[in-house]
């Protein structure tokens, strides 16, 4: 029997996708071997990278004057390229909201002069700083946010007036989750692991002058241009991870792309807090307007209580709740793959077990 | 039907292994869920990776001073890895055996200073060259070879002497297919989709003390001391190709280890190799005593007869023979998923063929 699973990374994939990769694995499409036995310069792999890169574009509406990349790595590997990549100054300006964001930060000033321009840290990271453009360094290379911020489950529900610096997204935990305009940032990235397939694939969008300004001690690998130069072949590529990720854009673009999948994200992260904030038992501390759609944490009033929850909730088939070992507490994420019935069985399952616990 | 496929890589894997892989797919040992779907921080999740490691360090007789790290970027990103990790004189030897030793030497050159110590590039990479301790700088921070090289289907029959060099060995296309003495190595690396697993994952075997020797500008995602320090769980691994890594371990054990797939490797080798020295029809033009045991390069006397033995021997569902576009022809690659029957039913082929073509 299939578990409900609000694991924060990596989590649930759609079931339907699953059968479908699981149907061809020995076998793609005729072709007499499994996906992960086709050279990856073959005619038949080249077409699902392509289709992988036409389908994001086309779900994202992704502008000709960026290009899309397929690399290996995960967004900590950003954490370092975007430095060695995107230089000029030899500075860039960091929202620090989260202990991811934090290692962005961290990671960078190895190979820039990173500033951290505004941080929540001292609030536990509940929730997200309001900046202008006078925080903004004007000769900074780029701008970094860390769009939603899956360990405390904030989300920035506002784009940073940045002039003409470059933002850089980390959309690892939030990509194809909701509608955003590409062209409202300079380069954004994001590990698969969530909203796209299985780990080992990381995401590049980069508008294409951001291109030209690595440093020179930047290792071929980590230099975005190799990979957008090679259509994401520059190397063997991960073959299987983006040949999952483009079922799962097929799956994404079958049920209304990321319109329609916005909308049910929305109606699932609004029960859920509303439940919450409701119940006399659980509650969530993050700022009402920062709440994360994809990863929604709460407590009950003792750590005794949560650990007697999470293991009813396991006994139940709802699984992976508990919070990230720096916050304690539950969280459940619920990324596109979660589909509506496993949180409303959550929700239910919460109030047979507040009713219990009186 | 399921076919022969003799891709130099991603090539085919084990046939049993991918059915043990299929049928757990949606649900692995009654957890509810995927591997893929799996938090890398779960339990069950690190028993994998922790099998995986204890089974690679069993079947290679990894000694204890040694760390074994799954990492990603494949072998590419090794190539400049290995400099930046191995520094102290900032010198390095390279002997360059083909396509990608090659690749290794010159990206090694950005990040020490790299000396070529003995080539076969005049003689199209047809032989590997013999070097003497005398060859190699005493200064130097590590000797670089690659073991197997698939292009022209060469391989190192010997260990060269280096003193108190440590050698640095790139066995991708070969680690597991023979019995070696890891101790003869200071550090060994490979892209696992050979005779590992699925593309995406990458095997470190480094002698503990070379861990502590690198580079300020490394970048923390390819220090390999981050990588075993966190027993390959620095960040979100690439979890279903590590486990995949691991199934095909169990799978070697089972049939015996390195010692009886070695067995099996020679005797696939010595029947094909055989089989063309005695046909007027194919050659292989490699120094006999260099010849590889994993890839198997022949030729017609045209490029013709080239284009139709391949079109030919896809019909009868013998596929991705072309040999590599710098120097065409065919190229068998036999790894240790490829069965005895599957070189057997090439050889008929190739009788038929050459009758028909005489």
């Amino acid at each position: 029997m299939r578990v409900y699973n609000f694991s924060a990374g990596p989590p649930a994939l759609p079931e339907e996708v699953l059968k479908r990769v699981q149907s061809k694995l020995l076998n793609y499409e005729n072709n007499g071997m499994s996906v992960m036995e086709m050279s990856h310069r073959s005619k038949e792999y080249e077409a699902i990278n392509d289709e992988a890169e036409a389908l994001l574009r086309e779900l994202m509406n992704v502008p000709a004057n960026y290009s899309i990349a397929f690399v290996q790595g995960g967004a900590t590997t950003q954490f370092e390229s975007v430095p060695l990549n995107i230089y000029k100054n030899g500075k860039a300006d960091y929202v620090v909201t989260g202990i991811w964001a934090e290692k962005a930060f961290k990671e960078a000033d190895k190979f820039t002069d990173a500033k951290c321009i505004a941080s929540s840290k001292e609030k536990a990271f509940s929730f997200i700083p309001k900046i202008t453009k006078n925080d903004i360094r004007p000769d900074a290379d780029y701008l970094h946010i860390c769009h939603n911020n899956t360990i405390v489950g904030t989300r920035f529900n506002y784009i940073p007036s940045s002039g003409n610096v470059p933002i850089v997204n980390d959309m690892s935990s939030s990509i194809l989750s909701e509608e955003i305009n590409v062209a409202d940032y300079g380069m954004i990235y994001a590990g698969a692991q969530k909203n796209i397939g299985p780990s080992g694939a990381t995401v590049l969008i980069i508008r294409n002058d951001l291109l030209e300004m690595s440093q020179k001690i930047c290792p071929s690998m980590l230099k975005w241009k190799s990979h957008t130069d090679a259509k994401s072949i520059f190397h063997t590529p991960p073959t299987f991870s983006i040949y999952f990720s483009m079922e799962i854009f097929r799956w994404l673009k079958e049920i209304g792309g990321v319109k329609a999948i916005e909308k049910i994200n929305i109606d699932k992260a609004k029960m859920l807090y509303d439940h919450i904030d409701n119940s006399k038992l659980f509650a969530n501390n993050v700022a009402k307007e920062d709440r994360s759609l994809m990863n929604v944490p709460f407590v009950s009033p003792s750590k005794e209580m949560d650990a007697k929850f999470l293991a009813e909730a396991k006994k139940a088939g709802l699984v992976t709740l508990a919070g990230h070992n720096l916050v304690g507490g539950m969280r459940a994420s619920i990324y596109n793959a979660m589909p509506v019935a496993g949180v409303k069985a959550l929700i239910e399952f919460m109030k047979k077990f507040e009713k219990e616990n009186s």
